[in-house]
C-alpha cells in the first residue's frame, strides 16, 4: 500500500449515509458491505451478543440480488438490524420472551416492510428486554465495556450499531429505550414524533407511549432513513450555519438525578456549542413539567394492563411475573390518576411548544450518565420519560467518553412534527458536540 | 305444545346474557346454540352478506370441546363474529382488500385471543370496509331493508347481530364505525374508553382513535364482554334506579346534520326517560367542541400517512387509489393542524369531563337517523367523531323505528374510564329507552 494514502476502512465501518454513497455510484456492493457486516458480527457477537437471529444466507443473497437491480430507495443496499419485538416474516420474532420462542409472524411490521421495499436489507433480529417492557433481560452487554449494560430495551440494536455490527438498527421508546442506548453506545438515534411512523406489527406496550425509532452513526443516517418514512419536509430544509442557531440547554426538572458523568457531557456540549458560536440560553421548564416523569409512568403502567391481559390469560404461570403484575394493575393504577397523567402531558405539549418562540432545538441529557453495570438494570430512563410522552422528536447525539470509558451523549429536541427541522438543526450541531465519533475507525 | 306455555325461543334469539345464563346452568349446550346460530345464517346470510368466511365444521367441534370442560370465563360457549380487519390465527384475514385475499396471520389479535380464553368461540369473520377505512365497501345489506347499508366500517358486524345470527361481535371505531352501524342495526354497542382494550393484531389506521369495541344485544351483553376484558370495575357498580339518575340530553354542536327520525328518535328517548323519572337537563358544550368534526378528521388522515404506507409500497397501483392519496397527503394536512387538533382535543377532554360534576351520562344522537340507501355511502359519523376523540365510552342503544323501517338509536356517553358506571347506567336506561328489541323474538 502506498504510504500517505489513507487505507479504506473496512465497509462495516461506514456510516449509512456514506455506504449508500459509494453504492449508488458503484463504488461499493451491497454484497461487499454485508459481508462486512457480517465478518464483524462473527469477529464481535459471541461477546457482544447483540444477535437474536442471523441468517448470513439469506442477507448475501438478498445483497446480491440488490445489487443487480436499480435502486429501490433511500436504503438501497443498506443492513438494517430489527429489535425483535418487531415482526419480520422471513426470520423468528421472540419478543425475547420464553413464551415466543418459535414464533413466526405471518407479515413484516410496518416499518420493517417501508425498510424493505426501500432497498434495506434485513440483516437480522437484535436482543431487547421482554415484550420491550420488563420480565426478561436482553443478554447483550455494551460493547465498550462488557460488564456494563448496553442499555434497554432497545439492547441489541444499540449494541450492533455501536459496535459497527451493522449501520441502522430500528429501536422503540415507551419510557426511555431508545435515546438511553444511544447515550450508552455512543451512537446516533431518532425517535421521531409520536404517530409519524406505523407501530403496526410492534409489540404493544402503551398506546400514547410506544414510538419506532432508529439508530445511525451520524445524522444523515437518520436523515436517510427519516426520508424512507416520509417525514414530514425532510430533505427539504437546508442545514444551518451553526453561529445561526440558539439552542436552550434544559436541566430539565429531573436533575437531581444526574451523575457526574452525565453532567459532565452536558456542560462538555454546551462549552462546545457556545465555542463554535451558537447562542445559548437557560430553559427551566415550569413546575407542571416535574409531573411529567410520573405521569409517563402511570400511563404506562395503566395502558400496559390491557396490552399484557392476553399474554397472562395464555402463558398463565409461562409468563414471568412482571406483566401479571401489570394486568393484575399491581402498581394501583386509577382511573383519576390516568385521567390526570393524560390531561398533565397534554397541557404540557403546548407549553412546550409555545416556549419554542425563541429557539431551535433544546439540549438535554440523554442519560445519567454511563451505562451501570450488569445487565439486569438497563439505566434509568428519568431523562427520556418526559420527551416520550410529549411526544416530541428526540435525536441522541454522541458527546464524551465517561470515567469508566464508556460513551455519554446528550439530545436535541423540538416540537411536534419539526423532525425535519431538528435534523437539519442536528446535522449542524453534531460535528460540533460530537468530537468522538469521526475518530473511531482510527481507535478501533 | 301446551297452550299458554311460550316455546322456548330458537336459541340464535337469546342476547348472549340469557345464553350464558342457560350454558352455565346446563340448560343449553354451545352445540346447540353454535348450531343454531349457523342455521340462521345459512338461511339469511344469502341475502344479507354479513360474513366474509365462516367455518361451521370448526365451530361446532369447538363448542363440543368447550361443553366438555369446566368454564373459562365469561364467554364460555358462546359465539362472537370478528370484524375481518381484526387478525385470527385459524381463519384468514382479509381486511375487505383485494391485496389480502390470501393473508393469514399467525396469531390471533389480542382481543380474540382475550375471547377465546374467556371461553368464546370465534364463529367467524364479518365484512368490513376496507382497512376499516376507505377504498372497498363491504357487500353487506340492512337485514331490515336490503337496499340499505347496515353503516361501517362494522358493516358485517353490526348485520350479523342485529340480523339474530350471532349474539355478539367485534367492530372498531375509528370516526363513527362503531356506534353507528349499532344505530343502523338495532342493536347495543359499547366503546370502551381509548386504551382500555388492546389493538394489537387490528388494522391500524389512527393511534389517537382506533378503539375496539363489540355488539351484543343487550346492555348484559355488553358488561359480559367488558368482564373478559377486566374493564375497571365491571360488575362493582350496582344498577342504579332510573329516577335517581341524571342524564344531560346534548344534541352537539352538528345538530344541523340531524335528519327527520334522528331528531325523532331523540326526542322519543328523552321523552321516555323524562317519563320514567330521569332527571333530564339539556347540555350545550362550549365553543370549542365544535371544531371536534374537523380535528377528528385532521388526525384520522394526517395518522393514515403513516398507516397506510407500507401497503403503498408494497402494493403499488394494487392499492385503492384512497390509501394513495392519505399516503401523498392528498387532503393537505399539516403539521399546525395535526397539533392543533390533539390540543384542542386534549382541551375538550378536560372540559367536558368537569362538565360531569351535574350529571349521570350524557344522551346523543348515535347517527343522523336510519341507514342510508344503497351499499357505498355508510352513512354519516358526524355524531360520533367528537365521541371517539374524546376518548370516552360510549353506548349505542336502540330506540325505535323510523319512517322507512329501519332502526335508529341514540347513545349515551361518560368520562374515561367510567366504563362500569356508563353500563350501569345503561342498563338502568336501555329498558326504558328500548321499547322494541325485546319484542324483537315475536316479531321475527
Amino acid at each position: 500500500m502506498h504510504t500517505r494514502l489513507q487505507p479504506s476502512p473496512e465497509p462495516c465501518f461506514l456510516t449509512a449515509a456514506e455506504a449508500a454513497t459509494r453504492i449508488r455510484e458503484g463504488r461499493l456492493t451491497s454484497e461487499t458491505l454485508i459481508r462486512s457486516c457480517i465478518e464483524r458480527i462473527e469477529a464481535r457477537d459471541p461477546l457482544v451478543k447483540a444477535w437474536l437471529y442471523l441468517d448470513k444466507a439469506q442477507a448475501i443473497a438478498t445483497a446480491r440480488e440488490l445489487d443487480k437491480r436499480p435502486s429501490l430507495g433511500a436504503l438501497h443496499g443498506l443492513p438494517i438490524g430489527v429489535k425483535d419485538m418487531i415482526d419480520t416474516a422471513d426470520m423468528p420474532t421472540t419478543y425475547n420472551s420464553p413464551v415466543f420462542q418459535h414464533h413466526r409472524p405471518a407479515r413484516d411490521a410496518a416499518c420493517v416492510a417501508v425498510a424493505r421495499l426501500s432497498g434495506a436489507v434485513i440483516l437480522g433480529k437484535t436482543d431487547t428486554v421482554e415484550f420491550a417492557a420488563a420480565g426478561r433481560r436482553a443478554a447483550t452487554r455494551n460493547p465498550k465495556n462488557f460488564a456494563h449494560t448496553p442499555g434497554g430495551s432497545s439492547s441489541g440494536s444499540g449494541a450492533a450499531v455501536g459496535d459497527r455490527q451493522v449501520q441502522l438498527a430500528f429501536g422503540t421508546q415507551t419510557g426511555g429505550s431508545h435515546i438511553r442506548p444511544a447515550s450508552f453506545n455512543g451512537i446516533y438515534g431518532l425517535k421521531p414524533t409520536w404517530g409519524s411512523v406505523s407501530r403496526e406489527g410492534a409489540k404493544q406496550y402503551s398506546n400514547m407511549l410506544d414510538t419506532i425509532g432508529w439508530y445511525g452513526r451520524s445524522v444523515d443516517d437518520l436523515a436517510l432513513v427519516a426520508s424512507a418514512f416520509r417525514l414530514h419536509a425532510v430533505g427539504e430544509v437546508a442545514v444551518p450555519e451553526a453561529s445561526a442557531l440558539r439552542v436552550a440547554y434544559c436541566r430539565t426538572p429531573f436533575w437531581e438525578k444526574i451523575e457526574p458523568a452525565g453532567e459532565r457531557a452536558f456542560a462538555v456540549a454546551c462549552d462546545r456549542l457556545a465555542s463554535a458560536g451558537v447562542k445559548l440560553t437557560e430553559l427551566t421548564l415550569p413546575r407542571p413539567f416535574g409531573g411529567m416523569f410520573e405521569a409517563q409512568n402511570t400511563i404506562m403502567m395503566g395502558e400496559g394492563r390491557a396490552s399484557f391481559l392476553d399474554a397472562a390469560l395464555e402463558f398463565g404461570d409461562r409468563l414471568h411475573q412482571d406483566f401479571h403484575d401489570r394486568v393484575e394493575n399491581k402498581p394501583g393504577i386509577t382511573p383519576t390518576a390516568m385521567i390526570a397523567a393524560y390531561d398533565l402531558a397534554a397541557a404540557c405539549r403546548r407549553e412546550f411548544e409555545a416556549l419554542f418562540a425563541n429557539f431551535d432545538a433544546v439540549l438535554a441529557p440523554a442519560s445519567p450518565g454511563e451505562a451501570p453495570e450488569g445487565s439486569y438494570n438497563t439505566g434509568d430512563h428519568v431523562f427520556n420519560a418526559m420527551w416520550t410522552l410529549l411526544h416530541v422528536p428526540c435525536i441522541g447525539i454522541p458527546c464524551m467518553t465517561g470515567p469508566k470509558g464508556l460513551p455519554v451523549g446528550v439530545q436535541i429536541v423540538a416540537p411536534r412534527y419539526s423532525d425535519a427541522r431538528l435534523l437539519a438543526t442536528a446535522a449542524a450541531l453534531a460535528p460540533i458536540i460530537d468530537q468522538e465519533t469521526a475518530r473511531y475507525v482510527a481507535d478501533a
